[in-house]
């Protein structure tokens, strides 16, 4: 498994906001928005450090994607996880081409891990590919 | 990639319930919701057959997940796929073995697919895994 990551040089809540912006521009709305650490504060009483997951999905990428392989929504959106660091926030997106399975799908996953890392550029900082 | 699937006698929204409850009763929650059509209708103009994601996430799996390998969160929660089939509904989780790279985290992935059977086994239907 990889992740695409930055580091954003701003506070976790103004973080979310220029990441949303910056998936806005390459054509990614944000589908879903979970709240880790308040899930489980709510479902446990645990306190950790903030952790959300934001579900990113390019439409078109995903009308193209279900009409060759169905399945792809078991794996759908990519999740974009936003941590924490210090002041600073990293920001980890999965790479969709860990997404998929059919060979079929790969064009389209390379095409989506092109924006989605053209997103993170758009932030600032530098962008990294990491073995997770 | 593999799904762990069932057909369920209920309309969609009636099985849609039925699936929430059931993955209740095992530990899971739905933590998010994605209406895939209305989403493609809404950006794109398209019309196509009802498709919605729910996302499960079991806290105590999370939990344990997140202390054992924090990049797990970049493929959380497990996505419970609803589609019609008929009169009936095609429900269809991703077997969460799939999402687990990190050997230590096998053995919840192992628990937290038996559990998801068992949810998909109490709406009645036969449960078979599928390779998709």
């Amino acid at each position: 498994m990889h992740s695409i990551q930055t580091v954003v040089d701003l506070p976790m809540g103004e973080a979310e906001a220029a990441v949303r912006s910056a998936l806005g521009d390459q054509g990614f709305g944000v589908v879903s928005e979970i709240d880790v650490a308040a899930n489980l504060r709510a479902a446990l009483g645990v306190e950790r450090a903030p952790l959300k997951i934001l579900g990113a999905c390019s439409p078109s990428f995903a009308q193209d994607a279900l009409g060759i392989d169905p399945s792809i929504a078991l794996l759908m959106p990519c999740n974009v996880v936003l941590e924490p660091d210090g002041t600073r926030t990293t920001v980890a997106v999965i790479d969709p081409r860990d997404l998929v399975t059919s060979p079929a799908l790969e064009q389209l996953a390379v095409d989506a891990a092109d924006r989605l890392a053209a997103a993170l550029a758009a932030l600032g900082g530098q962008v990294s590919e990491v073995a997770a």
